[in-house]
């Protein structure tokens, strides 16, 4: 059977499993796979387990559901296509904790669709995009008994945590996991209809920072003006570290981000929609903040941030307490551009927030997780593959991203097998990853399973 | 009977009395009467019926628990001194509210002895010294079957929550409530066995902020470098606010600061105990932050100040998330002095927040109480009797302080009322108040019982 027949029967099924395909994905919607939160490692382990169930159904071999330091991982191979390339599937099974809770308008999980939208945590990032990987494997291997090229797949289930049990597998195993290209669908697309493939990704640097203060929380009236205070001090270290006008003051901290190309600057301005627009509108604001000098896309993909996520400390219910807590903690992270390791960004931070903090006050910096960035080539045999597959389905040209998000198992398939990664995603900038109400535009789900039909069946065929 | 006999047999009274006052002082602080949070308005009412039957007990005409829009007043008198001055006796029967309720070493409604220290919240601030008021009371009444001078007394149950009720019933009933002078037992004494008469306060100005951003939360990673970050936006005002050696940046906040004296300094100077060192003692920590060119004395007492009492926004579960939080709230409030007020300097501080709030946000700032400073000669006749009276208890002339807290009904009962009040407290600094772990010196329960009952006299003496 040639290729292109393969990959024609295999699309064949899928359409006329649409259905259950998505009452697979529903139910692996329902599951609680909260990654962070310790109370749910046995929702994670269930997920694990139910994606280990798909593999299976999927004509893959040897699948095994790997126990780990932290959640598990979900692996499967099938190695019959001798003399064809080998591709290794990424995605991951665990979710992003869903407080505030009060701001979604239906269970987060119990998934619900209205019209085209299919609500759920999890719904896009990933489960929505890892579950078309392998039902575009099911597909091939259900309409044509097997696969156009050797195929290994690796679930994780700590992205959202971050992803340590990986990392240190693929250190342990690069023969088990060696293959010639990496896919992974965990990225976006610009708008619906027009498929994009991701060529760059930011890294990360997740911290937390406790500032302490006096030993015990102090009566504002009889210690004002004399007493330290760790929700001021906190204040005076993130606007230290940031200014209002998104400049970082983290000495050395932009030494190595390397520069955008003069390529990517065009590419930028080629973009078929208004990017500025599109965000004002999606974010609900009449200004792009931040550094003003670079052009958008730059700022939000090619430049280092820093953000704090969170603070917590003293009194917040409701009236008045005239207290001087004596401690406050604060969720912050960076995302890193090539070729800003969070190794040598970590201890730049952690002198920076020392030196910002006032007397009285001590402040512990603790490093949660990191990882690096990436940038693939933009000519290359693998894209040039990738963008034929998706033509094939979308009818166009793919545009080509940078992202501002982080998948540090890219760079490490990288650093590690060799194998560089193709991203492609399915995710629209509406479908509030991370945040109350995230969904998945369901027309993608069946798009995102034919494009992987056709790049394996393209990959099989070069 | 002479007033010194009347004082003898009172204090005789109160003397054999001391276990049942005990009793008494813990069947109130029993009820958790925290005016701040809803959830708590019948326990504040049943806090205030209590308290009036122990108007009733020491004698007192024409007792009432007074409803108001916020919490019940309770007022009685007894008026049958012809020719004698009349005193106003105030204190407040309302509490600050616990958290964090781990902290406590016990049940902070189960009042706990240890040695010499009773443990509740609201022990010393004010139940523990409100309560001596009226137990003097009781003792001149049950030993003489009458007083020395006319009383009347007004107890509250908003104090820690603004105090607006009392503050619209004695802008209402001024000649109900007309005194020659008032006596209010809600200070601190420098150390055990250093009586001390507290001349000045300062004032307060209580505000809310809260920050907003996008219209949701973002993903940081696909925003991040774009969007507005509330968080950030809230370092930054309270960066701007006041910097990192104390001085507060809001155009015209000083203007009206009125300098202390010279005969102030000298005070300070004088105080037998080393201020610096027992601050650093009780906070725990190695330095005095803020404005260090002033005396210790002074910047706690005689400069205002500006503090963030409690911040909270976005993710601060334990682990990562990269979220960017569209929300947050903070509570800001400024310590005032001597000719500052609150409906002054709120324009100002809103206008110092709008300007410092950085583009892409918005913030919202609320006041939600305030109260002048209050500021008392030093040389005069009530100063000189209460004085005499204190010496009598602890045979030691008594300190006289500024103190940095605020209890704006003094500055109340002056502008209104034009009676001078004479502020006497027996909390010590290390009573915790406002902090987990309260708690009261009992020997200070009867010296302050003892103290009343022999200024009472004292003035009726004179």
């Amino acid at each position: 059977m040639s290729t292109s027949s393969a990959a024609a029967a295999a699309r064949h099924y899928a359409e006329t499993h649409q259905e259950l395909f998505l009452a697979d994905l529903k139910e692996l919607l329902r599951i609680p796979s909260i990654s962070t939160l310790p109370e749910h490692r046995e929702d994670v382990r269930r997920a694990a387990e139910l994606v280990a169930t798909h593999l299976h159904r999927a004509g893959l071999e040897h699948v095994e559901v790997i126990s780990t330091q932290g959640h598990p991982l979900v692996y499967g191979e099938w190695l019959h296509a001798p003399n064809k390339p080998t591709m290794l599937l990424y995605g991951h099974y665990d979710v992003q904790p869903v407080d505030p809770r009060a701001l979604w308008d239906s269970d987060p999980f119990e998934p619900t669709v209205k019209g085209d939208e299919l609500f759920a945590r999890g719904a896009s990032d990933d489960k929505g995009q890892m579950l078309a990987l392998v039902k575009a494997l099911e597909s091939l291997h259900q309409a044509n008994g097997g696969f156009p090229v050797n195929v290994k797949v690796l679930i994780e289930g700590e992205e959202e945590a971050g992803g340590e049990s990986i990392e240190a597998y693929v250190k342990e195993h690069p023969e088990r996991l060696a293959a010639d290209v990496a896919l992974i669908y965990d990225t976006g697309m610009p708008a619906a209809g027009i498929p994009a493939i991701t060529y760059g990704l930011r890294g990360i640097l997740y911290t937390e920072l406790e500032v302490r203060g006096a030993k015990r929380d102090l009566h504002s009236g009889s210690y004002g003006g004399v007493a330290p205070n760790p929700l001021h001090a906190l204040a005076l270290i993130l606007s230290g570290l940031k200014d209002r006008d998104g400049h970082i003051h983290i000495p050395g901290f932009y030494d190595r981000v390397r520069p955008v190309t003069e390529q990517e600057r065009k590419n930028w301005a080629s973009y078929p929609f208004d990017i500025d627009a599109a965000l004002k509108q999606e974010m609900g604001v009449s200004v792009l903040p931040g550094e003003t000098e670079y052009p958008t896309e730059e700022r939000r993909t090619a430049r280092p941030t820093l953000e704090v996520h969170g603070i917590i400390g003293g009194f917040t219910g409701k009236g008045a307490k005239t207290v001087i807590s004596n401690v406050v903690t604060a969720k912050v992270s960076m995302r890193l551009v090539p070729d800003q390791h969070p190794a040598e960004i970590f201890p730049l931070f952690e002198r920076a927030v020392q030196s910002l903090c006032p007397p009285g006050n001590e402040v512990t910096v603790r490093n949660l997780h990191g990882g690096d960035a990436v940038l693939l080539p933009l000519e290359s045999h693998w894209m040039s593959l990738a963008t034929t597959a998706l033509k094939k389905v979308f009818g166009r040209d793919p545009v080509f991203l940078r992202e501002g998000g982080s998948i540090p198992i890219g760079a490490l398939f990288d650093s590690v097998l060799h194998a560089p990664t193709i991203f492609i995603g399915f995710a629209l900038p509406d479908d509030n990853a991370h945040a109350p109400n995230e969904k998945y535009y369901l027309p993608n789900y069946a798009l995102a399973i034919q494009s992987a039909i056709e790049l394996l069946c393209e990959v099989g065929h070069a």
